[in-house]
């Protein structure tokens, strides 16, 4: 089985189980194999249509109700079969997204973890530091790595926990194996957007 | 009373009660009367005292003592004469400094409110917005406008309201009015600085 995920710079394909990394100008090879895929990108689309027949866009047969406007299709996915769950996707911006009694609720947007870090010194040259991933959090800093480091980590966690009413949280992106130490019962799942994608394909029958 | 709080690209000026503002290259008139000031910029230093003879650095009358490593400046001017209180000055970045029974007891450093706000648009087109400043916080967000200014509110308010313990918070800078509406028992202080350094003449009678 040959998954796909067509970001913005990247194919990201799960080929036979094995992860696969394409940038989006790149000629892609004839899988002779189906592909089902999503994509927030249309010259991607067509670049996989390009080099390969039978493709399956999974966006046709995700069924996702949500009164939220405009949210993205990669957000969709990460949120379908998690029931009571806070879905959160850290890259490089962080979604977070809530899901109770299998009803999505909303969700809000933070900067990504490296794009806060870097403003600092392109706020000020003093505000060169050193991210400190040790910090503690439950002590007032007294120096500026900590002063930084701390406060890169409150505004992202606690905005989580203000919203949180003791599900679980579900990590997955870049950062989200990071972030989901500072969070109990929680967990980090590498793969969530082509585990739910194979479970679209196992609900619909007719394209598996 | 002349006073002129140095920064990084202007000088600051409180002349007999009213406000001006130069550029640190500026050619600056000689006001003859004596000026006290602050300064984080040398070059800018230099600048006032090549024009002005009386010139008093209130940085060697200041008693601020901390455990705090690498404080600015301008903070600890901010915090002084505040016993116990939560100082928030919110500019380029947002410093955050807690006082307790008259002692300093750390502090933190987040980014500035427009530094924030620029991210979105630059890490995905998709994430242009209008800010709105409206946006409910105790709801969660249905649409990517009020996702956005959600998370922007709650990644600078929550830090702050997490450290707090009934204390007034005493905002200043720029966009400290407009965040100090999000704060019970909160006021803005436009000229916290100005004030501040009046108390440092007043407490040091012989420079008055």
């Amino acid at each position: 089985m040959i998954l796909c995920d067509i970001g913005n710079t990247t194919f990201h394909f799960l080929i036979n189980g094995k992860e696969k990394k394409y940038f989006l100008n790149e000629k892609l090879p004839s899988f002779n194999q189906r592909v089902y895929y999503i994509s927030v990108n249309d010259s991607g689309t067509k670049n996989l249509k390009y080099s390969n027949d039978d493709v399956i866009d999974l966006e046709n047969h995700l069924e996702f109700k949500t009164k939220y406007k405009g949210m993205g299709l990669d957000r969709k996915i990460a949120c379908i079969a998690n029931k009571d769950a806070i879905i959160v996707d850290a890259g490089s911006a962080i979604t977070v997204d809530i899901m109770k009694k299998g009803k999505h609720k909303g969700g809000f947007i933070l900067p990504g973890f490296k794009a806060i870090k870097d403003l600092y010194p392109n706020t000020s040259h003093k505000l060169q530091f050193d991210f400190n991933p040790k910090v503690n959090l439950d002590k007032i800093p007294l120096c500026t790595q900590d002063a930084i480091s701390y406060a890169i980590l409150k505004s992202i966690i606690q905005p989580i926990k203000n919203i949180r009413n003791k599900q679980q949280i579900i990590f997955t992106g870049g950062d989200g194996e990071f972030l989901s130490k500072y969070f109990k019962n929680s967990i980090y799942k590498k793969d969530l957007i082509f585990e739910n994608m194979k479970r679209i394909i196992d609900a619909n029958n007719c394209i598996a």
